[in-house]
């Protein structure tokens, strides 16, 4: 039913074309002609070296996909009087070497240096914390550092691709820590089989972190594995994949719901994706007054009567949705006025949006392919948002993970309370004032410089109310420089 | 026996004190002289304030111990005129908010560069690494990336100071790294019970990893923990506790013995101290070649005929020293001409030194106070060396680390051998030229800018040469910058 969606050209699909092109007039034309011929959009063109008889040109082309990039490659291969000498992929060149790095925040140049930041002077610190390991918290890089962990067992679209596969991800997790909110993280990927052996890990690794992040860990594995680690550790314990999407969608469908002007708690919400993310999303929404809810997974509704429930499913249905009535997904969005997809691509027809109530709310949330084409969805919806870039109102969790991490750690959080996430999706839905909100402006950008701080400002107060901050008032960072 | 060693005044007891004073003629001079007769050494003064009643003057002032500085405070805060605003000590002070942090090696400054270092260009690059695990070598923080991983069961002489405590010499390591040699090593305490918990973790995280930097680890322990990482991970494993010295302490036995005239191999060596230090510095000097090594712990050699001996330590002895005879520290010193000391303070009298056969070369390496008092020991030997930093001859393990691991990375090995231990004391030795080298010059600064390039490139060829390189030829690092 739903179109295919067009292809986009992305930055993630540039290529450049080192090219030797014989000087004779009307060669780069035929070259240019070729590139657009094989799906490629042409870019910036360096002229690298002339010679009375070729010029030799770096040409970047963008592409929607690898298979474009190759047959163009071929093509321009062919050509006569072209020469490929070289094609770099600019997001690779960007991944050389890796994305972050450790490095020092004090010099270490002469024997005097040493002497303080290492042997002798160094043992006196030690001595200290040891006598009062609170002391940790100002004398060590703990108060500003977090461990971004992940098995790889659930990256992104790509599935089981196991820890090393998953971890360009994290660094890119630590690098937008970094750039976004200040932070040190650390990529930490795990070679473990299982719950057990991830909180085992986490746990003994924890002592020199301020907070951990856990990422891209499968269902129900990363329940388990959150639950164990909220209990046995005393820093907070933030699942990106559930609570980071949770806060970024209530905070969505807030706005949504002050655009149509209805109460949020007013909302039928019907959630397709009964994983991480969905099962997190309909906790946080109930936790923030939303009455109906229901979840679908591929079977359709969850639901006490259903007896192919796992565990993780039948404890959230007794928890959260016990008088969910059975059914499909068509008939869980039937008559509901909003869907939120975190699911797979396709699994939303048209018919299904034509069957809702209004307003309808429709958050089509599957990266990269939505739940439905937004441009079909659009004309029939209210309200749409998506995962991608592409089209207003990004639902995205890089609006959330810096500015409350920034707040757990001003705050010395020992914890991260349900509250807390509420707290922090109001302060994310409320970075876009209500006279500019709109249909197609619910969300605020990630380059929003707004965001992190307002995010932290109250998830840190949050931290304070809930008794869970080891310290209060200022929000002052550790050595401001 | 031992003379008590001069107190030392060092950096690492710098104190500022802020201090009020009555503008008064010869207000001054009275505070120089408190300073002076509690046992301080005045540095630095500067001028903070200065009104026609009172001078604020920031008094920069060594002292030897914590005890002095405190002694001092209160005898100033008795003068009358003055009174002490704050008291700043140097050393706490380069500690506040950690000494190290992770930083982006690119930018993300635009949805441009986002959708290139994450999603969703990061997919194509974990894609590509799920399919050949090797790519991680280039495409991801890997092969530079290094962890030093501590229980903090032994501490500097700190002993058991546990995770936290020991946090703050992890973090001036990773300083040094990257100082150093351009790694980026990243410090992770570890709280565990044991030396298996410690294998499980450790196994657990390495795949982000491009080396294992084993620190402050207790003996037994710390064998158990390298030998089974060792054999279950395909990245080198060092502890700098036992290598690390072993590569120094033969590194500068190697020039002492060129500036004795003798040559190595002859040399009869009796090691004070059976943990992790000793055991490994004897096994080292005997792959180098030295036949006669003893070692003794409290309880005398480590010999056949003791029945105390833990499982580590009778093996040793099976392995390296089976024909050993029995004897106190006393008789085994008597008579041969090389003492080495990993032990504790006092240990060597100067009888003992009176007794060893010329030319007398002793290494007093417990820090910081050594085995025997160097100015007391000095006349009575050839070459004298010990691990404080106020004589010359300094054995400091941060002449190896760096480098050896610089070339472990640069070779992408997949494990450290004793080879290659033996080419980077080689290495080192071969830092100090033949023209220069001298009985008070048998081992370079740390600070000379030599030492790590030429470890590295050693340890590299003996990576290659033992085929545990997966890179060959050239030492490129990745992506200069």
């Amino acid at each position: 039913m739903t179109a295919a969606i067009p292809p986009v050209l992305t930055p993630a699909y540039r290529l450049v074309f080192r090219l030797e092109i014989l000087n004779r007039p009307g060669m780069f034309a035929t070259v240019a002609q070729t590139i657009g011929e094989a799906g490629g959009s042409l870019g910036a063109i360096d002229l690298v070296q002339a010679t009375p008889a070729v010029h030799v040109r770096d040409v970047t082309v963008d592409v929607s996909d690898e298979a474009t990039g190759e047959r163009l490659g071929q093509r321009l291969r062919k050509l006569e009087g072209v020469r490929v000498r070289a094609v770099s992929d600019r997001t690779f060149l960007m991944h050389l070497g890796g994305k972050v790095e450790i490095q020092g925040r004090v010099a270490v140049r002469t024997r005097d240096d040493l002497s303080l930041v290492y042997t002798p002077g160094v043992a006196r610190v030690c001595r200290a914390i040891a006598a009062d390991p609170q002391q940790a918290w100002t004398l060590t890089m703990k108060p500003n550092t977090v461990a971004i962990v992940s098995d790889g067992t659930a990256v992104l679209g790509l599935g089981n691709i196991g820890p090393l596969g998953a971890l360009p991800v994290m660094e890119g997790k630590a690098l937008l820590f970094r750039e976004l909110a200040g932070i040190s993280a650390f990529p930490i990927v795990i070679d473990a089989k299982g719950a057990d052996e991830i909180v085992r890990t986490v746990v003994a690794i924890a002592p020199g972190f301020g907070g951990i992040n856990l990422e891209d860990i499968a269902a129900p594995a990363c329940f388990e594995v959150e639950r164990e680690l909220r209990e046995r550790l005393d820093i907070p314990v933030f699942h990106d994949d559930q609570h980071g999407t949770a806060i970024v969608v209530l905070a969505g469908l807030q706005n949504a719901a002050a655009v149509c002007g209805v109460p949020l708690g007013s909302l039928r919400v019907a959630i397709s994706g009964a994983g991480a993310a969905g099962l997190a999303t309909a906790r946080t929404l109930r936790a923030a007054g939303v009455r109906d809810i229901v979840v679908c997974d591929r079977q359709g509704v969850l639901a006490r009567s259903r007896s192919d429930l796992g565990p993780t499913k039948a404890a959230f249905v007794e928890e959260v949705t016990p008088d969910a009535a059975p059914g499909t997904l068509a008939d869980a969005v039937r008559g509901r006025d909003t869907f939120i997809g975190l699911s797979a691509p396709g699994l939303l027809s048209l018919e299904m949006v034509r069957s809702m109530a209004r307003p309808r709310i429709v958050f089509a949330l599957a990266n990269p392919e939505p739940e439905i084409d937004p441009l079909v969805a659009a004309p029939e919806t209210d309200i749409l948002a998506t995962g991608r870039s592409d089209h207003p109102n990004q639902v995205n969790n890089v609006l959330a993970f810096p500015g409350v991490f920034r707040g757990l750690l001003d705050a010395r959080a020992s914890a991260m309370t349900p509250d807390m996430e509420l707290a922090a999706a109001a302060a994310l839905a409320a970075t876009v004032p209500a006279r500019v909100r709109s249909a197609e402006y619910i969300l605020p950008s990630v380059f929003d410089r707004k965001v992190v701080p307002a995010i932290a400002r109250t998830v840190a107060r949050a931290a304070r109310a809930a008794g869970v901050a080891r310290r209060g008032g200022s929000q002052r960072r550790q050595r401001p420089d």
